[in-house]
């Protein structure tokens, strides 16, 4: 049997630029994994392409691959679901492909439910390591805001406990470089690699 | 409190080439941690110089060190102490700094077994994972050779599943780029960083 794909996850807060980030580095061609496309029931937007932005379905369609068990992760915003099929991740995982999603927070962690083994990535603001700096630094703020913004700070380090790494997006391209030397470090993990060196001793031993 | 550092530790079989690897490493000049030299009571060999290369001690400052738990861990090869001294590797990991370690299978299990938290790279002979292709391969070998070979091959898979990483020695400046990228990867590991942002939020909430 070869051996199965890593599956890589990034996620991260609402807004944090994660498809700006997936976008590019994918955009580099220097990618060997693939890249798992989302199913919608949204409409698709001028220019968006079925099969290349998302995977465009009806309603009906996509609840049915709920109830069949279809769906490796989905979620519901503003009347729309969005969500990853399972069918395409498992097929190239068993090519032994590794395969890149860029989900929601929520979906992450059910992908995490289900494949403990995979990567997470948590992108994270630029500002949060910088709030407390800019807080007291600046002084101008009004408290509401002050104490807003902390709030937020403090659910986003409170989803990033999930997480295995936490890449900050200052700039889309230092992003994308921290995360891929993350899934190449990844693919030097014992646990990744043992399966090849055992089944290598396995017939004699 | 500042962010403890974090503990490297470079191991592998004996012969594979653990100390070119970390000596093109440092030669890299593009190291930002610091190599903990070992301590020993051989004798220096011509070039050495003490607090260079090792420390070299007598054989009762050596006991002396182990008795007063001052050794972070140690063996005894051909009649000769090698180990590390505790106090400077946790000086420099308090004061923020990552440390470096290369050290016999036998010393990387102790430091597993006190700091589960550092970073395990195994290096492995690169004709490890090509074994079974030169065996079949060639079919010239004898058998007593192929079986001594792979006895050796099993019994170094069986000591990299202790470790969190594999590198193939194949190249050294392979190999080196490949560790400079694992230490990177593991700064940006969530366990690793949450400190620095707990702290930052440490006040409010």
């Amino acid at each position: 049997m070869a051996k199965r794909g890593m599956l890589i996850v990034l996620s991260g807060p609402s807004g944090v630029g994660k498809g700006t980030v997936r976008k590019a580095l994918f955009d580099t061609g220097a990618t060997d994994f693939s890249y798992s496309i989302s199913m919608t029931t949204r409409q698709p937007r001028e220019g968006e392409v079925n099969g290349v932005d998302y995977y465009f379905v009806s309603k009906e369609e996509f609840e049915e691959n709920i109830r069949n068990g279809e769906m490796l992760e989905y979620a519901k915003y503003v009347d729309n679901y969005y969500g990853t099929p399972l069918k395409y991740v498992n097929e190239t995982l068993d090519q032994g492909k590794d395969v890149f999603l860029e989900i929601e927070v929520n979906g992450a962690m059910q992908v995490r439910a289900n494949c403990p083994d995979a990567v997470f990535v948590f992108l994270t603001p630029p500002d949060l390591m910088e709030l407390k700096h800019r807080l007291i630094g600046r002084g101008t703020d009004a408290m509401d805001v002050i104490n807003k913004r902390i709030k937020k700070a403090v659910g986003e380090i409170r989803m990033m406990r999930n997480y295995d790494y936490a890449v900050v997006n200052d700039e889309v391209s230092q992003a994308v470089a921290r995360i891929q030397m993350i899934i190449r470090s990844e693919r030097l993990r014992v646990t990744r690699v043992m399966p090849d060196y055992e089944q290598m001793i396995g017939d004699e031993n």
